[in-house]
């Protein structure tokens, strides 16, 4: 299960895939770490480049990603995860998937409604 | 249609999805000036780590990936392309896609059949 995490600083991109719907719902990063914690646990774990740690995904909201399957890439230095997610919504801003919005005549416009007040699951 | 290029040393990742299928067919990098010829041609254009270039997708095996819609994630350093995939198949390697290995018991292993033979399409 060797991962090519040289090309990135340490980190190889994971595609985070609705394994139901299709519907790409995020893109995170991960380091060894986060890769080996993702495995071993079958919720996704990314490493936060902001914050410089490990970020269990629904640590807060407590919206996991339940892995169902995973693939790599040719070079192996990416992941698509076909997941469960569990709760409302991905996106820390209320959506279900953090591609909310869509190009549209030279400008981002917002193609999807809110699924969840995200200042309810975050507050505090 | 701005992006932000500064949280990957000037790139965004584009995460390349087969519009009529959902499937998720590869993973690549942008730099500003890729970004906007993709957005100019309607032909995915990608900037190349290794080569460090500008790489339009098909420019030498003519499998082009025409995109038919374009999103972006909530902090605006991911794109997600919906395309039309020209030709058999999107992988140097001979597949539909680049995520033709799957993580099983462990090990990765090759859980598609080759859509073309790339010796014949890379040849020369």
């Amino acid at each position: 299960m060797n991962l090519d995490f040289t090309k990135l600083d340490g980190l190889v991109t994971a595609v985070i895939q609705d394994h139901a719907t299709s519907r790409v719902l995020m893109v995170g990063f991960m380091n060894e770490e986060a890769w080996r914690k993702t495995v071993e646990t079958g919720f996704a774990t990314f490493y936060s480049r902001s914050r410089k740690k490990l970020w269990l995904k629904g640590e807060s909201s407590g919206h996991r990603l339940v892995v169902k399957e995973i693939a790599t890439d040719c070079d192996q230095d990416a992941v698509l995860l076909k997941v469960e997610a569990i709760g409302p919504g991905v996106c820390h801003e209320g959506y279900q998937s953090c591609f909310f919005r869509k190009l549209d005549d030279g400008e981002w416009k917002t193609s999807d409604t809110r699924s969840y007040d995200p200042e309810a699951v975050y507050k505090g």
